[in-house]
């Protein structure tokens, strides 16, 4: 059987432990083409490049894949690789690993999941990997068994198009996570407060901070599956549509 | 009757002609803040500024409103105007008007429909105008009656929590727009292709080009009112769970 063509991207930039891991552990189960930002591209959410170009260099990373450094967003790296660098199109994509979350709300601001709901409306299997580690140096083996499984999964099983897998991982030791749960979106949000300093000239400037709030503990909810010790799955869709509200919304607009 | 409080705010930047005529039908209804972006920032989906400041000025522009230009993206903007510049939460928040077309798929690369996602998640009364004229001297004032329709409709009866409007107006005369309809998301997506170019050092850059493809001809689809005259309004949401397909998933992970 032929291998698999596997392509891996991410939003912390291309030479991040949370991509190189993946890469290491997708090695192990088909051919590898990674297309990455070469700068980190946290918070992105979906940007695309419009006002300005792209660049690309083919980089010398460890391993048999071929990697590709671009200049741009997360989702640019999607349509790049598809449109420029891929020969075929891949049998899946894969995001990640995100150093930090990108459970619950967490999915509309992240450019690891702008990268696989991207590689969906192209209509390709594709997967987002998160671990609930910020640290640089956060241990990522501990998710391989569960990330493995997961991609042989939908590489035997396709999703139907334009689903793709929003996919958090608990910061826990291997036998310490009790499996895999299959979960809706947590209602929860970012409380902001912006910090303000001032620089050398007497300006005033800011940084963006804040505390997240779970407004949802219920069972079957992203953010409560990862405080359980679970590896939260959960189907995200880019059809925004709130289908639930048509009817009412043309009443309001009737009378 | 106090008058309802209104922030503007926009992805083309707080000068695009846009944003200008949309504060002045604004000024009609209520009292007018506007924060807004310091320069073009299309395409920049629910980007946030993480790995670097924030600056703003208060600028003077035409009109009895407050403005105030921000160094961020769109959903910056809000969160910025929430925490640091308004006295009290607004009664509802506008975006736009967005000089090109926010319909279907496009809405997930917008920022005037991030701006007004990020207000609804803050629990909000959101709408985003877009207009289907890339012009930067398109004639906006043909879209104010109906315009202020809507933000009347929804200042009247509030939008349930987690719903924001999505609204797109043919680029018609007023006596020729045919009204409002309810509409979902199309189908639909850009089928990219990069345009390679060579820079005077002899190195490849790209400039990110392509065509929208329509696939969906249904007649509850917006591309479809969109393109009979209608202004489409569709409702928004960012629980991106795909909820029909959690059982499936299930079964995938079972077996």
């Amino acid at each position: 059987m032929k291998k698999p063509l596997i392509l891996v991207t991410n939003d912390d930039g291309i030479t991040a432990p949370g991509i190189r891991n993946l890469v290491s552990f997708m090695n192990e189960l088909g051919e590898v083409i990674v297309v990455a930002p070469d700068s980190p591209q946290s918070g992105k959410g979906h940007a695309i490049t419009i006002n300005s170009t792209l660049t690309y260099d083919e980089v010398n990373m460890e391993g048999p894949q071929k990697d590709y450094a671009l200049s741009g967003t997360p989702v640019d790296c999607v349509k790049f690789a598809l449109d420029k660098i891929l020969k075929r199109k891949p049998d899946i994509v894969v995001s990640g690993i995100n150093h930090g979350s990108n459970s619950s709300i967490n999915v509309i601001y992240s450019g690891t999941m702008s990268a696989a709901v991207e590689a969906g409306l192209e209509g390709l299997p594709a997967i987002g990997f998160s671990l609930l580690d910020f640290n640089w140096e956060a241990d990522f083996s501990q998710s391989k068994s569960f990330i493995q499984h997961i991609v042989k999964k939908v590489l035997e099983q396709p999703l139907p198009k334009g689903i793709v897998l929003n996919v958090n991982i608990p910061k826990l030791h291997q036998n310490e996570i009790k499996g895999i749960k299959i979960c809706k979106q947590a209602h929860a949000k970012w409380e902001e407060s912006f910090d303000e300093r001032i620089n050398p000239h007497g300006k005033k400037y800011y940084w963006l901070t804040g505390y997240f709030n779970n407004m949802d503990q219920s069972e079957d909810a992203d953010e409560t599956a990862l405080s359980e010790g679970y590896i939260s799955v959960v189907p995200v869709k880019f059809d925004l549509t709130a289908y639930e509200y048509l009817q009412n919304l043309q009443k309001t607009f009737d009378c």
